[in-house]
Order: C-alpha cells, then sequence, then structure tokens
C-alpha cells in the first residue's frame, strides 16, 4: 500500500422518502439557494415538487436554474454562475445526476472566482472557495454525490475536462432510490457501464501491486451493479435493486477503491471524453466502446490482472492467463452489448475515417492530464481496437 | 436496503513517515494538546518522540496524561479530564489503540460536560459537544480511529459500556504501518479477532436479508484480514501485511458495513465485555471464546448466513446448510487457535461455575442496549456453548 490521504466528509441520506428532508439540510448553509436541474423529467416524476416543497417549507428562496444536459456544456454553466451572483445564492442544490451535479459544483466554485472559470479546468489556477453544495440524486453512475471531481465539456474547442477540490464536495447528497423508477432502461444500463469503467481503471491502472481489499472491493461492486442492473432491466421499480445500484456505484468512485495505489491513470476516460466531447453521445455509451478495446490493447502488459477479473467476475476456469483474460475481455462486451450500450465505434455511427479526429483530440487532454505514454500513435492503435 | 444516514468525516493520513504531520494537523484545533497515550510502549519503539517532536515543532504546549492500560478505566479516565481542565487543553491526541483512543474520546466529552461523565455510558445524558480528537494508531483492531464510539470500564459494578456521538469521532487519524512492527504476536492475533468479530456482528444480527454490497464487503475485509494476519505472525515487520491490516480493521467497524442493514445488535461484544470486566482479559481473546459459541447457539435460525460465511471464506463445498455452517463454525474457532487466541472459557482459565456471574453482569448490560432476546437464561446457554 502506498502513502495517501482520504478524507470523505459528504453526509448521505439514504432511503425512500428522504426528498423531503432537503430543506433542512439546505438551510443550514444559507437562505437563497440556486436549483439546478436538467431538462424536466423531475417535473414528471415528482422529484421537483417533492424537493421545492420542502425548501419552501423550510423557508428558503428558491432561484431556478434549468436546462442542464448529459456531457454538460460550459456556455450554460457560465450563465449559471452569472444567476448565481445576481440573486446572491448562498447555496447550490443539485437535483439530478452527474451532469447536473457537475454543472452545480462548476458554478459553486465559479461564483467565487475572479477569473475564467475554465483555468480551473486546464489546472491554470485552483479552487480556493466555493458555495456549498448540495445534492438530491436522480440517476446512480457518477459518483459525484460523493466525490471532489467535476466534468465539463467547452464546446469551443471540444474539450471535456474536469476539476478536483475538496471545495466543490457536496455537503449532503439525498439518496432515494424510488427517484430512479422512472429512469429509461437505456440509462440505466450506461450508468451500469459507467461504476464499471469507473472502478477497473484504477484496479488495472496503479503502481501498487499489494491490493488484496481494492481488489475484493472492486470486485464485490462490479458484481453488485452487475446484478443490481439485470435486475432493474426487468423491473425497473424494483426498491431493492435500486438501492443496491446507488450504494455500489458510490462506492465505486468516491476514493476509497484506488486508496494506497499509488499513481492512478484513467484513460478509457480520457480517450471517451473526446467521443462525448466530438459526438455528444452518453458518457455510459462512449465507455462501453472504448473499455474493451482498451483491454485488449492492454493484453500484453496486463494479462495478470485481466485474468483475474476474468476468474472473479466470470468465474472463466481457464487456467492459461493470457486465454482467461481474453475470456473476460468478450465475456465484459458481451455483457455490455446484452445491457444495450454499444460496443464499437461503428455501432454508434462513428466512421473509421474519425479515428484520426479522435485521436488528435485526446492527445490534448493525454497532455493537461499528463498520461505520457498515451501519444496520438497509442490512442489511435486503442480506437482501431474499439471499430 | 433500509433507510440510513452515512457520515464519516474523519481525515486519514496513511503511510510510513507520517508521524512528522500530526503537530500541525493539531495546531489545527488548539494550542494546548493533551497528550494521551498508554503504559510506555511507544517510548520504546520511537513513535513518542516522533509525535512529541512534531508537536514541538508545531509550538504547541503538550500535556501528557500516560497509564491507559487494555480495558481502560473510567477512575483514570476521570483523572485525564481534570488533568485537561487543569491545564485548559483545547485539544485532545491518543497515541495508541483503542484503549487509548477511546481514553482521548471520553475525556473529550468529560472536559465539556457538567454532570458526571458515566451518564453518557448509560444514555441518561447525550454528548453535546467536546474537544477535538486526533489520533495516531498504534495497534489496528477497534476502528475507533474511524468511528465515533468509545468504551470503558467503570470499576464499581464491573460495567463495560460505550458511548457513540459525532462530537468524540476523530477529526484527523494518522496510519503508519511500520508503528506496528513491534506489537507483540499475541495482540496482532487479538486484533485480528476483534475486527473479524466486529463484522460478523452486523453480518448476522440484521433486519435487512438483501445486503449484496455489504456481505461481499465483510467477506473481502475478512479474508484480507485473515491473510494479514497469517504474514504478520511470521513476518512483524512485513510493511504491506501490516498496511492492509490497518486499512481493513479500519473499514471493519468504521459504519460501512452496516449501512443500509436496520436494526444491528452486538450480543457477542455485550458478553464479551462482561469477561473482560470482570477477569481483564483482552477484548480479543474474550471475542474468540465467545463468537464460535454464539455462532452455535444461533445455528437453527441462521444456518444459510453461517453456510455462506463457510463456503465465502473457507471454501467449504459441503452442499447441506447446516453442515456447512457447522464446518464453517470449527474452521473459525480452529483459526482463532491456530493464530494464538483462546476459544474456550476453561482455557482462559474461567472455571465454569462462574458462568452464572457473567450471565448476569451481561444482563445488565442486554437491559442497557434493549438486547431484548438476551435474557440472563439465554445468555447463560451461549456461554455454556462457550466451555
Amino acid at each position: 500500500m502506498q502513502n495517501f490521504i482520504f478524507e470523505n466528509p459528504t453526509k448521505i441520506i439514504f432511503g425512500q422518502g428522504q426528498i423531503g428532508r432537503v430543506g433542512k439540510e439546505v438551510a443550514r448553509f444559507g437562505r437563497t439557494v440556486l436549483l439546478v436541474y436538467g431538462l424536466g423529467s423531475i417535473k414528471k416524476n415528482g422529484i421537483y415538487d417533492q424537493a421545492t416543497a420542502s425548501l419552501r417549507e423550510a423557508g428558503l428562496n428558491i432561484v431556478e436554474f434549468p436546462g442542464v444536459k448529459s456531457n454538460p456544456v460550459l456556455s450554460h454553466t457560465l450563465k449559471g454562475i452569472a444567476l448565481a451572483r445576481e440573486k446572491q445564492a448562498e447555496v447550490v442544490l443539485a437535483v439530478g445526476g452527474g451532469s447536473v451535479i457537475d454543472t452545480a459544483k462548476t458554478i459553486a466554485a465559479g461564483v467565487r472566482a475572479d477569473h475564467d472559470v475554465w483555468d480551473f479546468f486546464t489546472y491554470k489556477k485552483s479552487i480556493q472557495s466555493a458555495l456549498p453544495v448540495l445534492t438530491v440524486l436522480t440517476l446512480a453512475a457518477s459518483a459525484s454525490e460523493m466525490n471532489a471531481a467535476a466534468v465539463m465539456t467547452r464546446e469551443e474547442g471540444l474539450q471535456k475536462f474536469s476539476i478536483r477540490s475538496p471545495h466543490i464536495q457536496p455537503r449532503v447528497s439525498i439518496l432515494d432510490p424510488t427517484a430512479l423508477f422512472t429512469l429509461p432502461a437505456t440509462y440505466s444500463a450506461y450508468s451500469a457501464v459507467d461504476a464499471i469503467a469507473h472502478m477497473l481503471e484504477p484496479y488495472f491502472n496503479n503502481t501498487e501491486p499489494d491490493s488484496p481489499f481494492q481488489d475484493r472491493l472492486v470486485e464485490g461492486l462490479m458484481r453488485t451493479i452487475m446484478e443490481s442492473t439485470e435486475i432493474i432491466l426487468k423491473e425497473p421499480a424494483n426498491y431493492s435493486a435500486r438501492a443496491n445500484m446507488i450504494w455500489a456505484t458510490t462506492w465505486a468512485f468516491n476514493g476509497l477503491t484506488s486508496t494506497g495505489m499509488g499513481l492512478i491513470s484513467l484513460p478509457v476516460h480520457m480517450i471517451e471524453h473526446s467521443l462525448s466531447a466530438i459526438y455528444d453521445i452518453a458518457h455510459g455509451a462512449g465507455l462501453s466502446i472504448v473499455l474493451p478495446g482498451w483491454m485488449r490493447y492492454t493484453l500484453d502488459r496486463n494479462a495478470g490482472k485481466l485474468a483475474r477479473l476474468a476468474r472473479e467476475i466470470f468465474l472463466i476456469s481457464e487456467r492459461d492467463e493470457r486465454l482467461a483474460a481474453v475470456a473476460g475481455i468478450e465475456r465484459l462486451q458481451a455483457w455490455f452489448a446484452a445491457i444495450g450500450s454499444p460496443t464499437s465505434l461503428t455501432e454508434a455511427g462513428i466512421p473509421e475515417e474519425d479515428i484520426d479526429k479522435i485521436a488528435e483530440n485526446a492527445a490534448v487532454l493525454a497532455q493537461v492530464w499528463q498520461l505520457k505514454d498515451y501519444s496520438k500513435e497509442v490512442i489511435t492503435e486503442i480506437l482501431q481496437q474499439c471499430r
């Protein structure tokens, strides 16, 4: 185990009927709340009514900022920063999934910054303070409800970059499984892919060979996410499956799985960021295309750990390490396909001729993230495994 | 999954060479620090020197309060409260294991109380505030370094009771695996028993039948603790094994394993508290006596989960549920014996005639903890399984 610091102070309020507590929780941090949400699904499923009733009951001033789309964009977020300043919001409440929460986090940091908020994403500036952020979760995938990160796309240059700071970590997150009952099947599937990719990147890309607890944690979470997803796709309103899914995806990327693992890199996310920046495809859909291809690309140097995954998750009994590894990759890809997530560029309608353009875009992020092993040529090679 | 609140804000600083950071961390909370420690092992292994040098370097006033013994007692803790008040300590630093940390927590709460501190342990009063507590860990077992609980024995009446409050949860804990290199083998073994008992009680004693993540987490932690312990007993200065052991024991009882599990009871701890209150035996030694006996007692109503444990941890392939369960209990008891922890009252020198007295003592705690199923008669029956 390598040296690390672990600190995750988010208070989680979990369970059905808990959204009514949001007013009291928000009121601990301020009187005027910027309410950030998406394209209106929360108005159809009753979450909006539950949350705003609770905020009003607590006597709060609500400033609404709707319209966040998946793959949230900087131009929209800048409007949120302007609105928060104009209305003197003291606290930001995200009601949504990762895109909404990440927008709320970026607004919270941006309000306090006297410079271009994008400077945080290019690491020119570091976040020194932010408005308090709270969340009501409506999609279980990103773990943004219990971590310090946010991802944002700047349309100019098609850059999908990220920030990380304890100042933007949610103070309180309310996780009510019933809020996910009406989530479309496609997004339930993408959620599973996202959470699995969150875990498998540190599982494979670390500098610590001895991590029995972390490896078992990842494997236990992955099995839980896979079996919950299979139930959810048949019974979208299965409380137990939704609950297990939410709690597992939260722990899949809130820091614990990568404690002590040394230097972690996220090349699959890096390449996927280019796909969703250029084509605006769902993050989970992009990941199910890139992850198996990247795994095949790393077969030579990673066969041992790939074989372990194959044995632990898919119970593959093949004794040869390389054959077990290959079988595991095939099984994972088949599982992605079975839940309805695309597993090739072609399937997502992305032509082979675009590989050069995607690699060009990803290579820029590779420089920002200092992933020195990922030149444009290497990224091209990986993308060729994703056709 | 049942409704729950999870909040664990302790900042963990993990790794070799990190004790030198304690001065800076303590200085964030006050200028005069009450330094709580045990019977002097930290003076032999250099931890005391490292910690005090760092505190002095940060310009802090150090008020020493040594002399905590395992199974810490109220009379000694009261002296610590008096000393902290006299010297106007603003922060409490525990350098030690669970006993030292629990003493520090009780002092931290006691300093701010205008009544008998024991009222917290009998639940007559609830903790409203406390001095900030920080820790440097020298024994991995209790998880007290990352939870809100403390256990204390009042000599009068031989009562070993506990408290729980977010106010006493450590703000910062430094976990340096090298600090455990000189820990005696017996205590390394007792640590494993303690951590395993911490997890198996919620694993068996909950009101939630569907908990795949929590069950797998427990099983993964338990396997990690067992294999680390086996290495540690051969190589006490094996960094990797000590590191994996510390991190696993911390997560074994910091709240995550029992999230969403509904009403949890700790009958094995309850009965063990009587053993260590009356005979002053090590907590881990008491647990390795009581746990297998309690498991045998619950065989009829718990066979399914006992069999699962047997299969997951000991790879027992017996298909009959009850036979698998029995085999698992036997294997666990044999493992406790193999690492050198006692597995019967006789072995610990406790005569059968004392069972009535022990049951009498434990029945008092059963009332405080509201464990209605555990009458004196039931406790007697369990203790008869521990002879």
